[in-house]
């Protein structure tokens, strides 16, 4: 890792513990007292207004907005509409989080519809991002049916339609701007054998994004601090339920420093 | 334990390693969480699409469904009916968790008019099972005020109308395929006072009948899984909140020899 | 703390174990779970139903009712409507949790018509109570931007309108019933990293004043017992994540003598 990846890392775990932004989720119902610890852990601040009523108003008091379909209904529906838009107009940074995009119309047709709204960064794994960028369908609920090298050319070419960063996560992640390209190694197994995880690492990507003002270290910076954490947790747990507890407390023991010991590799 | 029981269990749960079932849990909102992870702990794959939109397109990729109405609402029961009709539909193994049937309008009728759909599975504590048989009415939200036993009749009657099975869990949990009678006891008090542990335990019936392919002994076999968790998970946890965290690890330690172990008593 | 508060906090905690509340909790689905497994570790009873049609005939076969409006929308609204009635109808004790009111118009004008049915113990953080005392607006999602002090006038103004009890739960806990102010100290900054810890304490308040008749005296022992709770969790823990489950595990454990160690607070 580069000096100035270090640098850059280090910055960005500063910079959450200072700005602890208030990310606004709308979350499938599974993954939302999950993310919620996990963003609490990390030092920022949930909230999980997903109404039509109040979505764009509490959009407009967050620090950035996560949009995950993993539950999707009418009624969510019109909500992330409401504060995609509301994220857009205000120029503030959101996530679009693709659950099983590939795998189901109603969804896909959604997340189709949010990429107008220019996310900052699509964080899915392989199968969702090239269905996404209209490259192929598929998946099997939220586990990736593709590797993650399988995606580079499909998250390429959505980043440069959105102007915004992808995120690959899969066993080595990789971010893309459209123009560079990162990975992030490391990692535990025991992440996929979580239910969540995947969605919290959304979450805390929009807190990073946040808290840098970076789409790309925003992004890197948060699949790193989930990836040290659950090497961390991997080793002093008993199993996945465990798993889940000790890598909630490894987010919140991990600083600067450690972040800093992170697998980010550089594009060569 | 005869020695064909011993081997049907063995069985079940190699099969569930190898199959890895994709169950489509249409459950309450309360236990989405928990019946996830149980799920990834014993090497299934969970998925919680809930939306009438995508309810049936999802049942159609599944490997089985499970409707749970715990948290019943007129979009969900909707997405409910169309998730047991594509099920049955498809031929495809789905399991009727009757939550507060009996107790609540609304959801009783909903249960009653979901046995047309023949669930390979119906599992609940014994006052659902009578209400949903129509032999009475009672409970008390997810407490039975009824002993397992006094609800053998009703289990037997209602599983000839399905020409499926009915688990009744209690202390000693009864399954009846409207001819044989079985029997799984163990397990622990801390079980009853772990909000989902009976929702989630429907999701295992559910996985298990995929990968066995056989309800009786799916049933059987979940039921013998969850209840040997709880004993080791008792074992080493200092209350109900590391129980629950102790049972997930639990669920993912134990194996085909651990399994075969479980007080299953066949029919006299 | 005087002897008859002493008493009074042992005579609760006996009472809780005795009567075993069943607490119908209107709630957000962000801490469903987590609310239902502190209701269990105290050992009271929940249930979660939120559906229009069945909400107030599940609050008449409840011994209390929450209404957190945390997670609100057009749905779960009506219910809240409709369980709220039929507890007021009922002379049954029901608990309102103002989350986030202040922040989002929607909510705060469904709060604003609830207290109608003048609940026994209105809860919420500072900020949320000046709002729905009309004092002021304010907070930030589910912080307080407010101390528990500047919300005295305002509390007690809301307990004289209501004729019931409102908490303001902070680093020092305040209680009025409009004439009598009581406050609990202790407990522990993870509650304040631990998502649902404050919504759990609604709930718990819920219990506690359905087993004492006493919407003052309930909800000091709730908070009371939150606090001690608290306090043993954080000597034994690793961080946030296993905060939480070691909450759950002290709860249970704690019984009237620890109790009566809380750090209440009479009138000077």
């Amino acid at each position: 890792m580069s000096r100035s990846t270090t640098a850059s890392l280090m910055a960005a775990r500063a910079a959450l513990t200072e700005v602890r932004p208030l990310v606004h989720c709308l979350t499938n119902t599974v993954v939302q007292a999950f993310t919620a610890n996990a963003l609490l852990a990390v030092g920022a601040s949930p909230a999980m207004v997903d109404a039509p009523e109040e979505a764009a108003e509490f959009a407009g008091l967050a620090s950035a907005v996560l949009v995950n379909v993993g539950t999707l209904n009418a009624r969510t529906a019109e909500a992330m509409r409401a504060a995609a838009a509301r994220a857009a107009d205000d120029a503030k940074p959101w996530v679009l989080d693709p659950v099983a995009v590939g795998a189901l119309g109603f969804r896909t047709r959604l997340a189709a519809e949010l990429l107008d709204h220019r996310p900052d960064v699509v964080r899915g794994n392989a199968s969702e991002v090239i269905a996404l960028a209209g490259a192929g369908a598929g998946g099997r609920g939220t586990d990736s049916t593709a590797g993650v090298d399988s995606a580079a050319a499909a998250a390429t070419d959505l980043a440069r339609r959105t102007g915004g960063v992808v995120a690959v996560s899969g066993e080595v992640d990789l971010f893309t701007d459209g123009e560079r390209t990162l990975r992030v190694g490391g990692g535990h197994v025991l992440l996929t054998r979580t239910t969540g995880a995947g969605c919290a690492l959304g979450a805390l990507t929009a807190a990073y994004v946040a808290a840098t003002g970076s789409g790309l270290w925003g992004a890197v910076a948060a699949h790193a601090h989930t990836a040290r954490a659950a090497e961390r947790a991997a080793a002093v747990c008993g199993g996945p339920g465990s798993f889940a507890t000790a890598w909630l407390d490894a987010l919140d023991a991990i600083g600067p420093d450690e972040l800093a010991d992170a697998d980010v590799r550089d594009q060569a």
